[in-house]
């Protein structure tokens, strides 16, 4: 079986494989006629359980760069809605031959039951399932990281890791699939994270995971580190309990124009990074998201490059990346 | 005038040139490009004003297999919701000049009405309409009994009906197009039919029509029919005065594992079949579902090849079948 | 940069080479292979911030009829309604590689801003934005109507304006933007506009406008008008203000078959046209949009055409109409 639905089990030399063939990728982009015949002729499903058009058009927009076919399937108001199962809904795509299914669910391993139970032999691709993992965020963040390295030092990167990068992350991380794909592809990858956010907001464990904790956003930026990766706040999720309000959140977690303003004025090589969409002036301040220290659009352009990088390895199987669980 | 509005008027020779003509493109599926170029530079809409996500993707994924290009108009949130005629939003799409118009409606008889009173020369594919027909499934249906006796007696199929087979249709007969498409078209391909239901789900002059009438669902299995069609209860429609409740149901008109059992034990050919999406533990038990007799994804894997079939004979109009009213 | 954000910025060259090109562009349709190369490897997205799917499908059918991808980002359950600014949605489209923007908004002014600010050097094609303008619209009527004059003297219309013309638009004037587009287009092209509507549906400020303003569409019907256009009553907008009901505003500022009758009677060259969808029976009475005089349908052709031309001419930059702002 050939799937992505993790970083977790992900090798350092896969990670590696898929970025290195996303740099590729991102040459297309460049072209006038930006398409690929690879996956001509092959079925790409983008079966969305939850709203994210930001993703669902970058995996359309890869696809179809790869000249595949997508067929967009919402779950609201199919089936879905009306009480099938997980099960019959994938088996009912692979009866028609789908050959990827990138699935978006709120629930957490919904993408693993589809790709391990055998309902199914399409490759799957997992587009974030509840607190668990957002792989592909991962990756297009790795791609980002290397290239502002690279940028810094004026060195090509294929073939490299992020050996000896730190990344902080901030805010909500009892809720974030992107903190957790992160932290563990960043850490396969030699970097090494910091999680800064309220003790409220940590998940119980997170002692035993492979990033450290810190309470003050200020100090972890003192270190001067590689990267600043801002969270999005999710407002249904903001109780009393966690804090008093908005502007509470953004004095104590948020990158406001003082943070960048110390940044600016330690020299600090520090990028600005955010998976988007951004609530300006909460977790990230508009003078932040549009200086030059933010990578957010490249994020975006990489986004799409990841992803054809992670269709073209698995449906084409033409190497190790290919088989990544 | 070439369109596909019901099976009731559909010849044997049609009905078994569409079989022909799918069960070589299902060959298609099978390729690692799964694409003709026969419907290159033609547009299909899907004119949807009732939510389908599985016909509606069965119909993309044909059309696009074709190489022709997709359209997708769900009525909702559209001109039709401001309050305009089916003869305006018609008349808009054939003079953006579609070729052919997928079309599901709430209302008996819309596919007709678009195809028969000159509003429109694109061909009319009848994709479900109110109580009436569903053409297309009951075409798959009967591209899949041909192969369960195709895979029973080890004979080709290609020019032949389904002469001499009988199949017992259960279930919500009075609101079921499913079960009229069957019915018109399992009687012109020679097999025979029998309606097990409650008194009170079926119709008004259900004697005058071709198929046997029986209440007790383990009677009309005792006799070893070639398959059993459950049909989707839809919930909505479960008035008190019909059943006390869905155990109830189950227990009267579902494929429960007692009556699986009693096929095996009887060494009985019969497969199960069920149009989909499946209330399992209602109408069909999930072992049921899932055993080897049961037909269902084969059901789904076929409406593609049908549809590409009705697709490619009607657009192309290189013979008979293409005249089908 | 190049858009198409208005007709009131257009010159009269580039007018009519989108219309030069817009006939040629209808020849495609017309073709069994209704497709050209030309922008094969071209992303277009369609961003729509208000429902529209007559205009949606018929930009997505123009642009797959030039071998475009087509990206449907409709703001529905997306990160917009999460609230993100428009800026940052423009630029992860950007970030993305679309080529052009096709965007409906309800805020009068957003397309200039998406194209005026730096934030995004895509081709931006404005698809009606608030009351201000809705410029494909005024275009496929100027299509329109030179097929009009062309029928009538059997000639040639390549290379030609409107001159001389004079076209009667009728109905809520306030708050409509199809009424400004055509307002602007028709007279750069050297026609003439009558407006006719209650004076409570009149925007302060009209009669600076190059438009004459009549209140009794009787008065404007007997000048024998090249054309007369009905616009959609937006019935939300109806107050009893303005009419005491909807049979009143038929009465006096609908096309009734007491209004056609006397067209004929005078054997007038009128031309009856309408953007679509019709309220028959409100400012169209059935018999006035199914008569020889009505070019609704003809709009919708030529509407595909049109939205041919510019995204052809703004995304391959061949000439003069490219640089349109």
């Amino acid at each position: 079986m050939k799937h992505l639905l993790s970083t977790k089990n992900l090798t350092r030399d896969q990670a590696i494989e898929i970025l290195d063939t996303a740099d590729r990728m991102a040459d297309v982009g460049q072209q006038s006629v930006k398409k690929l015949p690879a996956l001509r002729g092959r079925t790409v499903v983008n079966l969305f359980f939850e709203d994210s058009t930001r993703t669902r058009i970058s995996f359309e927009t890869a696809a179809k760069r790869l000249s595949a076919d997508v067929i967009n399937f919402s779950a609201k108001g199919s089936s879905v809605s009306k009480g099938e199962s997980l099960k019959d809904t994938a088996q009912t795509l692979m009866a028609m031959e789908a050959d990827a299914v990138v699935i978006r669910h709120g629930a957490s391993g919904a993408p693993q039951q589809l790709a391990t139970t055998g309902w199914i032999d399409a490759a799957v691709l997992n587009a974030g399932d509840g607190k668990h993992e957002h792989p592909t965020q991962a990756l297009l963040d790795a791609m980002t990281l290397r290239e502002h390295r690279s940028k810094l030092a004026g060195t090509a990167t294929t073939g490299t890791g992020l050996d000896g990068m730190h990344v902080v992350i901030a805010g909500d991380i009892l809720h974030s699939r992107v903190a957790r794909s992160n932290m563990w592809l960043l850490n396969t990858l030699g970097a090494r994270v910091t999680f800064v956010a309220p003790p409220t907001l940590l998940p119980v464990g997170v002692e035993h995971w492979p990033a450290r904790i810190v309470f003050d956003l200020d100090q972890a930026l003192a270190q001067n580190p590689d990267a600043v990766m801002l969270l999005r706040v999710q407002r249904e999720r903001m109780h009393a309990a966690f804090f008093p309000s908005e502007a509470e959140y953004a004095r104590w977690w948020g990158l406001t124009p003082e943070r960048l303003a110390a940044l600016d004025a330690a020299g600090a090589t520090t990028a600005i990074m955010h998976p988007g969409p951004m609530n300006r002036g909460l977790e990230i301040s508009s003078v932040a998201a549009d200086s030059p220290r933010s990578t957010v659009l490249r994020q975006v352009a990489n986004g799409v490059s990841v992803r054809m990088a992670c269709l073209y390895l698995l449906l084409t199987g033409d190497n190790s990346a290919a088989q990544v669980l």
